[in-house]
């Protein structure tokens, strides 16, 4: 089983995860090109993966076998298993508990395509959708207190699989890049008796210079403080700390929001690679006033170097106004389905 | 000029620098080859970069010509300068000042090589005294209040320039991952009166599995709760909390201690790419009991995905104990001075 490490000095949380281990001996640099002769993801071949978890499926057809439409499984290489119990302990001035959680694949389509914004919108509802229905059912487990959904699209961002997928890993703690988010938004308001997300899609919606995109219930925009060029961000305008608490309604123009918006993005930037993560409230809040799930789509068009890993400090060389402006500019082809219709733009 | 902009949420700082910019429309992934038929870094070449700041050179020899040993020189495509005022100001619910700082390029040998571990003892120690004279230096500007000292070596580590070379870039505000370092070490020391680095060195030393190297003033381990596969810290044995502080005796020792770390981590791993950075407290504090200046080392073998980018939470498939064990077994050839000699061992 992995464990769970605490820096004793940031309180940044690490999982030891030797059994995902290439063995030292070779550990050589990542790949630079998918496996494209197998599609362990496609229809058919449901047996290259672990049993399912979840799927959308045509009726009567079986579990683990062909007519589903999106499908969960838990990753071949979990880092966290939910088996098991915490066993939270202390080794000297070090904490560690074992790896408790959950690790699962979506898999957003049966047929081999690359890229989630090729899907048709409906398809996208249902990926949507499914991200709700796995944080609901995990969150019923009370040792794991947050679930995070994110999706590597590339082998720069991280993928390992060509086949259009996204991740959930739910943990025992909260991560801390979360509890930032948490801290920070709680000090404003209770500093300012408002949510900062809220005060901040006004002032872009009022600006006006950043923003991508401005749907009835969403807006997208590339933040003040982008850390890397392209960064996007799309946020829900009807408060909501939890985006397991999403309605259907929600999600049917978040499909057609995300659709457009990775569109462009592929369009503007040549089919580069990225990474988007849902931002949501961990499991043991109700409605939280002062925090908005939303997620934050980044290209990866740059690397990270030493001067960021060393100061959590970014340079980046696109300001948001210019890369909004050039977002916004793109122009979709409407005969795909890829465009926003007409009433929201 | 650039500008500083601080995320309203979670407090880090981006430096929005255009002038670093490939503009938008022919935004691509960065290269994936060094330029090799120039090396603007070689002697002989000095006119391809600006002017120099520091060298340590030949007597009678002429600044900007042959002659040198190391060179300062500041970066070509700065993300910040000395040159003007913060003016510290907000728009709305966000707060910036101008891009003050400095952005400075430590050219660490006049002939081609790509490897700093193959640089003589005598010439890293060099590059060990260049960078302290440049912190002494900048830290009399009292607008800038932070200097962090890192390498990118390797493309993939985002280097641009094959010849062995490390940055320093020098702030007006303390980067958030200092910060945090600061606050979290100061927070032990108040609960136990004792700083959190000394604590982690006598339970490494006692502990022994982690431990990489042990010389008279130095210990080289992989940190309990490691991001990375392989990631290596260097650490004092004397309490200091300001790197630039060191004294020559430190500087000898610990030239020869990152020759051999570096050596290792290349010959375990097949001369990966890799970054360090010196983690050392802000100008405007003095000597500091809950903090410890030190290295961290951390070879990119494996891409940081949507996960990481998410939560903070980092995935290590390497268990610190076994990268120790295999960096300590690596055994270099003593005849090319890489190695500690046996006093230190």
């Amino acid at each position: 089983m992995s464990e769970l490490r605490k820096d004793p000095i940031v309180g940044r949380w690490v999982i030891i995860a030797p059994d995902r281990a290439k063995r030292p001996q070779s550990y050589k640099p990542d790949r630079e090109e998918f496996e494209t002769r197998f599609d362990p993801f496609a229809v058919g071949n449901e047996s290259a993966t672990p049993a399912e978890i979840l799927a959308y499926r045509e009726p009567g057809t079986q579990a683990n076998g062909p007519g589903w439409r999106v499908r969960v499984v838990p990753n071949k290489f979990p880092a966290l298993q939910v088996e098991g119990t915490l066993e939270k302990r202390g080794d000297g001035i070090y904490d560690m508990m074992n790896g408790i959680g959950a690790h699962e694949v979506i898999i957003e389509c049966p047929h081999f395509e690359t890229n989630m914004s090729r899907l048709s919108v409906d398809n996208i509802r249902e990926v949507l959708w499914i991200y709700r229905d796995r944080l609901v059912d995990l969150k019923k487990d009370r040792r794991l207190v947050h679930g995070l959904i994110f999706k590597n699209k590339g082998m720069s961002a991280g993928a390992t699989i060509a086949h259009t997928h996204s991740q959930l890993i739910v943990t025992s703690v909260v991560p801390i890049s979360v509890w930032e988010e948490m801290t920070g938004s709680l000090e404003f308001f209770n500093y300012r008796g408002r949510c900062i997300y809220d005060d901040m899609i006004q002032q872009e919606l009022s600006a006006g210079k950043r923003i991508v995109l401005d749907t009835p219930n969403f807006v997208v925009f590339c933040p003040y403080a982008s850390r890397f060029p392209f960064e996007t961000w799309i946020l829900p305008k009807t408060h909501s700390s939890h985006y397991e608490n999403i309605q259907c309604q929600g999600v049917d123009e978040l499909g057609m929001v995300l659709k457009t918006v990775l569109s462009k993005l592929e369009a503007a930037l040549d089919d580069p690679p990225y990474n988007f993560v849902i931002h949501t409230a961990p499991f043991d809040t109700s409605e939280l006033p002062h925090y908005l799930w939303h997620i934050e789509i980044f290209p990866r068009l740059t690397r990270v170097a030493g001067f960021e890993w060393g100061s959590g400090f970014y340079i980046n060389s696109v300001p948001p106004e210019e890369a909004a402006t050039f977002l916004r500019d793109v122009e979709l082809p409407t005969d795909r389905g890829h465009a926003i219709p007409s009433v929201f733009a």
